[in-house]
């Protein structure tokens, strides 16, 4: 039997240097757990850009298609801040969602028992959080038509087109009620239909998708009241789905609420392949961080955590997933603190890498 | 001379409840400080649906074009949630906004000293807090065109369409600069250009308005990263000016950051009319809150501060606006409480009208 193959696209600032870290994660789980992947490396956003002119190579593309799993970085930098929208470093990103078909974008945002001070919100509003947004993330106004800067009398114009299909909106539906079945049973859908046709639709359809789940307890909350509530209580949540652009913002709220970006990983999940494992590419919800990068100051938790993630999702491995996250836990416990983590309590300062070897340890 | 007109739209919910505290505090400024309003009552939202069988009558459009300012309460019940979209409360709301032209939405985030304890937020994190968000009004995602629902071969599609023109950008950006001039000369717009062409437009305009405000500290944020922030350290902003759509959510999130939702006032304002007053609608940020309507839970002040708004922005008033609001500041000091309020420190319990009877008596 071939190992599976995990394609890896470390990207640009931070990027590398996390996914460096990574790689010793997974070399481990090969030497140790008889885990083996095919590991290769390919580029994507700036760094692709800079190679070939296109922030995605359509070689990329296809082994990505390839690949069990493919596993991202980070994209983009202030120097690409030039270039037009068609080229720029996020293309190459939207492109693998579109293409790859990754409609159902999970996003936890947990918050660490040994990080909860680190929250901005009081620390018995985050303690214990452990909520799950599933964002959908192939259509909606990221890709709808039409969309541009039009010529409109004497001046300009800009549209974009928010635009969801039953079917869009019910495999993603789908896949929230699924989660929602693993977990506490509880999904809110979030949209703002006393607004928008499209939220009036989005209701409709997820709440017929809830007819085959009656086991879970359905709410609807509009979009600003959602943004409302997941900062006045967010434990009142288990499961939130909702669309490309409002899971965009909430998701960010939410991941902010922990008070740990540097933590927080993500799952982008397709329909299943010939070989029964859904298309997926992981990736930390932290950005490229353009500031920081080269100095082994970031923090290479949250892009560990997407390859828990990896195990998780596409490798049935739950019980390595979590001895990984175990370990993670244990070096948190110990107070070991990457740059964005030293705060209020201290802690012992640990580079990028210092922080790659202690988890390698504890594992 | 005559006095200036006032349309009061109570609505729905807590919406007359609360409206019956702010007609008190009109009365007394024409008693006691000389300045009188003719005050006239009209129905919107689900009131006037009741009456009407549309959310906002022909007539009641007519009085508030001829009106120099509209006070509004509250719209909206889970009893209309039936009704179709186009005569839905909501709809009664949207057309005065865009019929009237109020394209710059201003919605203070402001913590009062003695509430700072309410946040869920720690207290350093917002005591003293004081932003302004200035949400665009009439345009994007909410009035596009085309939008609905429609077939699709053999599938429903829900449409919505985001559209920016030149001028509607170049307007509220200006009135947000024009209010940054007038606070701390710090301005930060908020859009999606990294996905949205609508935003790329939008942050190119707002950078050309802002050559004629060499004054103002201009940056970008991409909303994603604004809802983040705001949540982290909201203090580092000063005025945020974002879209409407954005600004829903944004404007709700910096809300809650203060932890008194029944303390927000907001204004609506459009061009000059030709008596140099703006046209202007008032209103809490707050619902219609159909839970504890007529139960005299529901605190005044949101509506009360949006009359005081109203002295400043439309009645050229700041210093009668500013009594106002330290009468508020007093009575809160004092311990007064209503139901929402009570928290943490305890204080004294009081209805609305208790509530609004101690703003009298404090003024
Ligand atoms: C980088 C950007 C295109 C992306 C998005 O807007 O989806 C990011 O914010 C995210 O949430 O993954
Ligand atoms: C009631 C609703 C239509 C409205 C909006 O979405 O603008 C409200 O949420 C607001 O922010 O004033």
């Amino acid at each position: 039997m071939t190992n599976p193959s995990l394609l890896i696209l470390p990207g640009d600032g931070i990027g590398p240097e996390v996914m460096a870290e990574v790689r010793k994660i997974i070399d481990w789980f090969g030497a140790k757990r008889g885990l083996n992947f095919d590991v290769s490396e390919d580029l994507v956003g700036g760094a692709a850009y800079d190679a070939h002119g296109t922030p995605l190579h359509d070689d990329t593309m296809a082994r990505a298609h390839a690949a069990d799993a493919v596993l991202l970085g980070a994209v983009g930098g202030p120097k690409y801040d030039v270039l037009d929208f068609s080229v720029k470093p996020e293309r190459g990103l939207l492109r693998l969602r579109k293409e790859m078909d990754l409609f159902s974008n999970l996003r936890p945002a947990q918050c660490f028992d040994a990080l909860a001070d680190f929250s901005s919100l009081k620390k018995d509003v985050v303690a214990g959080l452990d909520i799950m947004i599933v964002r959908e993330l192939t259509s909606g106004v990221y890709f709808g038509e039409p969309r541009g800067i039009f010529e409109e009398g004497n001046e300009r114009v800009g549209i974009n087109t928010q635009r969801y299909t039953e079917s869009e909106i019910a495999r993603v539906a789908r896949s929230a009620f699924e989660l929602a079945m693993r977990r506490g049973k509880k999904l809110c859908s979030m949209e703002k239909a006393n607004v928008m046709e499209s939220g009036i639709l989005w209701r409709e359809v997820v709440t017929e998708v809830g007819r085959d789940y009656p086991e879970v307890e359905l709410s609807h909350m509009y979009a600003d009241a959602g943004a409302m509530q997941l900062t006045r209580w967010p434990k009142q949540f288990d499961v939130i789905v909702t669309d490309n652009l409002f899971g965009d913002l909430l998701s960010d709220l939410a991941a902010m609420l922990t008070g740990s970006l540097g933590m927080l990983p993500s799952a982008s999940l397709g329909a299943p392949m010939a070989n029964g494992r859904p298309k997926a590419l992981y990736e930390p919800v932290h950005g490229s961080a353009p500031d920081i990068a080269g100095q082994g100051k970031a923090n290479p938790i949250a892009c560990i955590l997407s390859f828990a993630m990896a195990l998780r999702y596409s490798f049935d491995q739950g019980a390595e997933a979590a001895r990984l996250e175990a370990a993670i836990e244990t070096v948190l416990a110990d107070g070991l603190r990457t740059a964005d983590l030293m705060g209020p309590d201290g802690g012992t300062p640990v580079s990028t890498a210092g922080m790659g070897d202690a988890i390698l340890a504890a594992l």
